[in-house]
């Protein structure tokens, strides 16, 4: 198995995350990202919207972190990062889809002024992305009420919020953590396991 | 069951689809999207993020189309729309995340000029729209080659993508299709059932 990653893209850390969880072997490919590899005509032919991550797996080749995780976990079951029940697990699958709909833009969003000169930070567009986050977390805080993960035991769900939320101390968004204390201990629970 | 729904946005018609195809009996509301419904407290309740499709079964609350139709696939699995193996069905949702992740936005934008009278239809956004539709449809051409659906059977990838290629003639892009003659085919397919 090979992934093909960066580590300037965050959506492939997902990916990573389930390989350890899960104890998969895997061959880690890095992408020359900065230097346009994404464009080649041989990645293209991986993926032809020139997106990381891409995994691998014999002739079986899979674009979009979401298709991946579902991949593995259906690769191998055990350990478990999907809840057993219909219901829960769409809950999980919501969850998913939400960290890359909404709390992505918003996070690239306040993030724009470190990749772009042109991009203020008191740019509407990041005063937005800040906001936008906040309100996420405004979502997120009553779910882990009396949870340590978002849907109960530990799932796709944590793994597909935590590369952007286990960065909010680095980035500048301590503020939004300390109006969070149930997201902020999540997170720590993301980055070194349960207290 | 409840759909939650408005014939102004697109994303439903996925879930309508699913429903009819597995003949599960569910209420549809209607949203008053244009009267601003989608930011009321009480669908806010629903969706936090304000959008449809919301799908209601009993005390589970389910939104983003793609989790709903995993819930809907794993609820009533037949008749089956994904494939058995694993590495089809994880071509079959990268083809779902695909359709959303880089067809929904370009229709958008060739769509804007009828919703906003700022746009114009020369304007570089719809023009790239456009673009994006003709390359988008290049990447899907040769995957029907010799399948008269994306994955073969079929699937959730068909059902994701019908909503967006099913307007095509209806909204200028007729020259798209034209160059495109196994799109053309599907497309007609997805709307009428197999030749």
């Amino acid at each position: 198995m090979k992934l093909y990653w960066h580590p300037f893209s965050v959506f492939p850390r997902r990916v990573q995350i389930a390989l350890r969880e899960k104890g998969i072997a895997c061959e880690e490919v890095v992408v020359d990202l900065p230097g346009g590899a994404l464009r080649s005509p041989e990645f293209l032919r991986r993926n032809p919207f020139g997106q990381v991550p891409v995994l691998e797996d014999g002739a079986t080749v899979i674009s979009e972190s979401i298709a991946i995780l579902e991949y593995l976990e259906e690769r191998q079951p055990s350990p478990a990062l999907l809840p057993r029940d219909p219901e829960r697990r769409a809950l999980a699958r919501q969850l998913m889809l939400w960290s890359g709909d909404y709390l992505a833009p918003a996070w690239k969003a306040w993030l724009a002024p470190r990749f772009d000169p042109a991009i203020a930070p008191n740019d509407p567009t990041v005063q937005q992305g800040h906001h936008n986050l906040t309100t996420h977390l405004d979502v997120l805080e009553p779910r882990l009420e009396g949870n340590d993960y978002l849907v109960g035991d530990y799932s796709l769900a944590d793994v597909c919020y935590a590369p952007f939320i286990t960065t909010f101390d680095l980035i500048g968004l301590t503020d939004i953590l300390d109006r969070h204390p149930r997201v902020r201990a999540w997170s720590n629970a993301c980055r070194t396991g349960p207290p």
